[in-house]
């Protein structure tokens, strides 16, 4: 028996969704729920259905699990808890600041509804955390670096082309390579904002447009740029599209600590991830988490969870004696 | 309430667990358990009673968690069931073809006696099995890599003493760089057992030993050295204790692997570890587990448990609050 998805918002991150579907065969997926006419949305999976966002209810005998691919910022929070009455549930939820509240509302929905909903999957929050959290419990005398990128950071691209002038715009976060080698070299830095990343932006200007002072609102933007080392490229349309139309990221997360009875000896533990896409990667983080919140349910838990509560066996496709004959 | 640890064995990896046992609040160091006369012994722990091995099953109110230090060849196979009789029991069981066997002989001893026992922790049985699971249930469509080192290996060092003429010796297994290089560029290589490690080996010969036939003997000896490329440097006592009496080890977890509709994005992902003292960073696993045994039997289950069926929320000092705020 299939486990049956339902995706809830059909942008590049439903779209992955649908990918990683088709990657795991013991998924298989049902339907796709939008907010636009349903008749203008193209999907990839022969047989499953393109239905409007408010018909989900409907659907709830239909499918285990409903993956949500909205925003943030204001999707999520609305959205979670209010079709965990219906399905097990899985977002990416992001707002880090956000996420006891966002926690406690789609806890209290699913334990009534009888349902599991898995909240912050992904990369970070996701597997960057539980990375973080391993290596601190295991290295409890340590200090942790994180380091995004090489990667197109969204936030920093849309607050580029709000700029007046701009037409279009990408830009990247890179790590700082001295200041990765130093965190692998176990010294222990402290590092500040601008020596642990720089910011490159690509930047297509409006004809006429007085590039100088684009420069400047970008470098003395606050919060995005101010406080890193921002180079800016002038670039045409066509090499905006040919360059830099595709969505990679990846990052760092590094833990050095002491062990010993006088803390004498020194380790190093480094998880990375390098990234063609970072939607479709984030996905397929997803949809595992979509297989454990099926099979939490079916073993009678309700609630909501993050990656930090489940099992990593409930992620695999792999039954537990396959796991400790192939894996372990 | 401190949870209780006892320690059965007190070699390497039993002074580790005192170690991280000493990095870890929340936890006491009871006793340590020895074959030898515990006259003999001596511990670092203020308090801490030293006693016969035999004696364990008469301390089981005063201790929570058993850590089983021993051998995988002969200890544990009979102590680890043998003792989750009276206790939660944690050990690092490596011998991986006996693992099915191994954790089926616990899982009926913990059950009866109403324990946790949980096999095979450390880092490879443990962190490089937990990686190889994540990333292998990400990226369905993909291909693993595990390399190890630079480390010593302590069965290939045994070897190499076993030799006649040979006094001493440290044998280190290294990852080839290039064989790395390209499993990195995402190019799933099938590499050779030649391909993907060298071994460089340090002796220190008798007297008037035939250096030309120790070299010829570690450079031929089937399954250790055969299928590599070996490098042997003979050096002198002072040379061996002054520059190799470390115990360091590491290695990398690579996982290459495709997504999309049609499998056009490429992704890495890669864990690796640089570690001063494997048996100190062993330890440093091993007690997290004991913190997690010792959990999980107050919630009332029961059984064997493996690091694929361990929340990792249930390693961490931290509440889940504390960890959804501060690590998410």
């Amino acid at each position: 028996m299939s486990i049956r998805i339902g995706i809830m918002g059909y942008g590049n991150l439903g779209r992955g969704v649908e990918c990683a579907v088709r990657h795991n065969p013991d998924m298989e997926l049902v339907a796709v729920f939008t907010r636009r006419d349903p008749k203008t949305v193209n999907i990839l999976t022969e047989g499953a259905k393109i239905l409007p966002a408010d018909q989900a209810p409907a659907m709830k005998d239909e499918i285990d699990v409903m993956i949500l691919c909205g925003g943030s910022a204001t999707d999520l929070p609305v959205q979670t808890p209010a079709l965990a009455e219906y399905f097990n549930v899985v977002d990416s939820f992001d707002t880090h600041a956000r996420i006891p509240e966002h926690y406690k509302n789609v806890d209290e929905a699913a334990k009534k509804s009888g349902h599991i909903g898995i909240i912050s999957v992904g990369w970070d929050p996701g597997m960057f955390s539980l990375n973080r959290m391993y290596a601190g419990a295991i290295l409890t005398n340590g200090k942790d670096y994180t380091f995004w990128g090489k990667g197109v950071s969204q936030g920093h691209s849309d607050a580029i082309r709000r700029i007046k002038g701009v037409k279009d715009g990408k830009q990247y976060t890179i790590p700082v390579q001295e200041a990765l080698d130093a965190v692998r070299r176990g010294e222990n830095p402290e590092l500040s904002t601008r020596q642990k990343h720089t910011r490159e932006c690509f930047v297509v200007p409006e004809e006429g447009a007085d590039l100088a002072r684009i420069e400047q609102e970008i470098k003395t933007m606050p919060n995005y740029f101010d406080e890193y080392d921002t180079t800016v490229h002038f670039i045409t349309e066509e090499e905006l599209k040919r360059d830099h139309s595709g969505i990679p990221h990846g990052g760092f997360v590094i833990r050095s600590g002491k062990t010993g009875w006088n803390d004498e000896n020194s380790h190093v533990i480094e998880y990375s991830l390098k990234l063609d896409s970072n939607p479709e990667f984030t996905s397929s983080v997803i949809v595992c988490y979509a297989r454990a919140a099926f099979r939490m349910q079916k073993e009678g838990q309700t609630g909501c969870r993050t990656v930090f509560d489940v099992a990593p066996a409930c992620l695999s496709a792999l039954s537990g004696e396959e796991l400790r004959k192939h894996m372990l």
